[in-house]
């Protein structure tokens, strides 16, 4: 038989199989996956494949072992340089984390750090960022820009970002967060700065096309609502999409503000109301919970899970990693804490690492879970059941990562 | 030069090294550590070294990265069989940890897997745990029986606890932990399963030598705290020194006789009472904290950690690492809980994972710090500073795990 016609390249057999179509396990017993072009060509129960169609190029026998899809990753602030356990201590010594940013530390320290290093030092330091993630189960990372604060510098980290997207397998969506903090050359002229960004910034970035949304911090020590709907209607207006970090401290509204603006999602939303909620659900927008913010800064006051629940509005879960308030490098152990802190159910916490995560990207139609014509992002895991990952705590059961079809990393 | 009269089989130079001697950082910089034998022979700061000094089998150069203490584990239930990552589900749905204990799940569950299970292959499971363990940075290892519930069946778990002891480079001490739940033949009659204990299992494993220590579990839902002091009583007419799984739930006083019998710890503590901690200061007891445990059960009163702080009882952090209420294995993220969840600083978190662990197993005079004549377990780490150790959650920043003076695990 000619080469090419051969009906897949590759054929992973004898897994068990959760798809995560419709946010739900939909287990496959005993399952195969038959990959071309980096595409799920065929997926289900082994004894359905007929005999002609089980050739090709390679087949991986997953032992019985477990395939869920890959994990998206929809936000986090991996690229910095710097750090800050120093004011870990101090949160540890009772500081919180307004005042730790009214006196200069929190995301100025960054700032500070990113605008003197180079974008081959950025690089090198995210780089084993990509890594550790890749070797834990992720194949899709959303990286924000944020700690850049100036066109030169914001520039820098998404080229950073898209070298990242080019040097390494996993798919890398960049978004732009020129909204993150106040520059401190700016201190006093919040207005200013955001003319600087919808005048400056914005245009730049998106003549470069370096960026897949735009995000902003709305929050009293960061953006006010007003600001935010600036900054939105100038990004809409270039045909960008929009995600808010909202009610994360305090109710601002921004989750109502960013339903109006059809945003792909609001991150955080300790403090979202119903009528957020509602505005949510009415607009399609997915909510982005960050339990491991929640956890390290010892909030007490968790999203309102039952209503979104109730209303609809698909959940995703992030790392948010970063270096000030989620250090937390492991989507597996934000899944245990969005059951424990939460109160998700394991389900419901794989639907917020894998499709949901998709979903808040925008990718929920080729990303996230395994379906036929979707990308062949899935990781091969070593554990009796799904509920595994969420329950276990600081173990990795990877057994081998495939992305768009290729075994990314191994074991 | 004659091989004999080499000073040192192994030196590791150019070293950050966090001594925690006393429970404090005790930090040389650029430091150098000098082993022969399994021990510490020198340790100082590089300059210091006189030249004729340097003269080792073997040069290994850490290249400024940190070395620390190897972590001590002084509390887990590592070897069992089964999972019950199905009672996690339960816990997500409202059940409580009572609740499941006296619908025969919880610990029930676990001693009928352990029961059915064959030496062979709890080792093999425990192998693998080990091995995690090992390479996250873990040195030494509590291992405590009591998934068996009869003599055979504990000496079966202990026997594999030695065996482990054997196999791996990791110092594993196994504990006695007969009463830590009335198996189902003894259903309404605990205190004749006391007697089994005391009569028949305590004999038994006095006479093979192949425990450390004898634990108890003193709760409501356990053992009372007549039974634990008829059970004490009888170890410590035996010699075998005693611990306690004390006022985890509730407050029992088991702090108090603990400390009466002069216990080489107490463990958990959410409910010791400021008596219990003065009667453990004043008897020397260490206080195992298990954060793990506090998390995943969602328990809201912490340990009484400032009155322990101020009463100078070492504290020591352990995973707890249990299939029911503590399915964590790693030292690291119990070290950020500790910060997180029960207010310690970072070196307090690091003496708790270090020294103090050590303590707790009555090993204090030999591991747990990097002292001359101190076994040389340690681990060097790619880490900028300590506290990163406890900042971070869900990366191992391991470079290399030395025990006994030689690489036991290496990246």
């Amino acid at each position: 038989m000619p080469h090419a016609q051969l009906p897949w390249d590759t054929l992973f057999v004898h897994a068990d199989i959760a798809t995560m179509a419709h946010g739900r396990y939909n287990i496959i017993k005993d399952g195969a996956i038959g990959v071309s072009n980096g595409k799920i060509q065929w997926i289900g129960p082994y004894e359905k494949l007929q005999t002609d169609r089980t050739i090709a190029h390679e087949v991986i026998n997953c032992k019985d072992q477990w395939i869920l899809p890959g994990f998206v990753d929809c936000h986090t602030h991996l690229i910095w340089a710097g750090s800050r356990s120093n004011e870990f201590e101090m949160r540890l010594s009772g500081a919180r984390y307004e005042q730790i940013a009214k006196q200069g530390g929190g995301i100025a320290a960054t700032v500070k750090a990113v605008r003197d290093a180079s974008a081959d030092r950025l690089f090198t330091i995210a780089s084993q960022r990509i890594s550790h993630f890749l070797s834990r189960g992720t194949t899709c990372v959303e990286i924000k820009s944020g700690y850049g604060l100036d066109l030169e510098n914001e520039l820098k980290m998404l080229a950073v970002a898209d070298r990242l997207n080019q040097q390494f397998p996993l798919h890398i969506c960049p978004t732009f967060l020129g909204a993150h903090a106040l520059p401190p050359e700016y201190k006093g002229r919040t207005d200013d700065y955001v003319d600087l960004i919808i005048n400056t910034m914005l245009p730049g970035i998106k003549h470069q096309g370096i960026a897949s949304a735009v995000d902003v911090f709305c929050e009293s020590i960061a953006f006010s609502l007003a600001q935010t709907k600036r900054l939105f209607t100038a990004a809409t207006d270039m045909g960008l999409p929009v995600k808010l970090h909202a009610e994360q401290l305090s109710d601002s509204g921004g989750a109502a503000l960013a339903a109006q603006f059809n945003a792909l999602s609001c991150d955080h939303l300790e403090y979202l109301s119903l009528d957020g909620v509602k505005a949510m659900a009415h607009a399609g927008v997915t909510a982005v919970l960050l339990p491991g913010a929640y956890y390290m800064l010892k909030q007490t006051r968790i999203p309102p899970v039952r209503d979104l629940i109730r209303l609809d509005v698909p959940m995703a879960l992030a790392t948010d990693l970063n270096p000030g308030t989620s250090p937390v490098y492991d989507m597996a152990a934000v899944m245990n804490m969005g059951c424990v802190l939460f109160g998700l159910t394991c389900e419901q916490a794989l639907a917020g690492a894998t499709i949901n995560g998709a979903k808040a990207l925008g990718l929920g139609n080729c990303k996230g879970s395994l379906e036929t014509g979707k990308d062949a992002d899935f990781v091969v895991w070593d554990i009796d059941s799904p509920a595994d990952l969420s329950y276990q705590m600081g173990i990795c059961c990877v057994n081998k990562v495939v992305i768009t079809g290729k075994i990314a990393y191994n074991t």
